[in-house]
């Protein structure tokens, strides 16, 4: 019965990485925990660059100088 | 001032139905909890069927099958 | 496949009024939006009165002023 | 360490707002609690007006009252 | 850069289970998306099984009936 | 009407410093976008160090090392 919410930047996350993830993030709390996985949800949010802060700086001021 | 986030699949909901669920959700928690619903907050997220996993499958494939 | 996320002080819900939130956040998704209900997940999350602030003020300051 | 996690509605914040809101909320947790700005992560969510309600109603319908 | 949050009943995971559910999440991301790991946060939330539902009813009252 | 959630690893903060953290946080969303002090929610959040994970490590286990 888990929820797992995966924030990422939005950056060209494939639709088969989405698949991935929610396909590893599943395996996991049924590996780890025991977990049903047939009712095990798993959403994933793609976040802008501009709206995405770490150190203080936007993710997409930090893309440019790297 | 309760805080009620909704998180349904990205499929059409109308502005309509949105309304709906804002005012049942706020209703709700009037009615059972006694809340006051002018500082009762109800914010709605819609996701990509690709970003929307149970059972370890995205619901844009079971979508497909069913 | 909803997931409904409720916050809300943590000042003495019970367990059938708890129970009353599940059912009826459930059944708002069925109603509004044909949901079905055996993959809708509820979570309740009760926070300190010292947690939660509006207005900029803490709750467990409001309830001492009014 | 810690996470913040802003929700607005969508309603032309720009990206030197956002930055702002970024680098005030990370200054924020270093000066109040001495966190390290450097793991301090904030994400923003920009909601449609027609999916945040308040008192039971849509936003969208409150800004034409309004 | 990822954000996991896990959300699980509360019902006994060990310190030792929290960690394959950190380890495991934060190597999901690095596998699948290339992220970098030392920004990779993961947070597990435990929830009452009061406080938890599906299909419309109280995990509490689904573990008696089990 | 913003609303704003911060996570923190459950480590001591006073009831105090949430005020500060509830009145910086809805200051900065006044300042910076003009929002409505009086309709904006913070909802702080602790964590156990045992739940929380910042480069696949328990942060439990990282203050001991430290």
């Amino acid at each position: 019965m888990p929820y797992i919410n995966i924030k990422i930047t939005k950056e060209g996350a494939t639709k088969e990485q989405k698949q991935q993830l929610i396909q590893g993030a599943t395996n996991l709390l049924v590996e780890v925990l025991g977990k049903n996985p047939a009712t095990t949800v798993v959403v994933i949010e793609e976040v802008d660059t501009d709206n995405w802060g770490i150190g203080g700086k936007q993710v997409s001021e930090l893309r440019k100088q790297s």
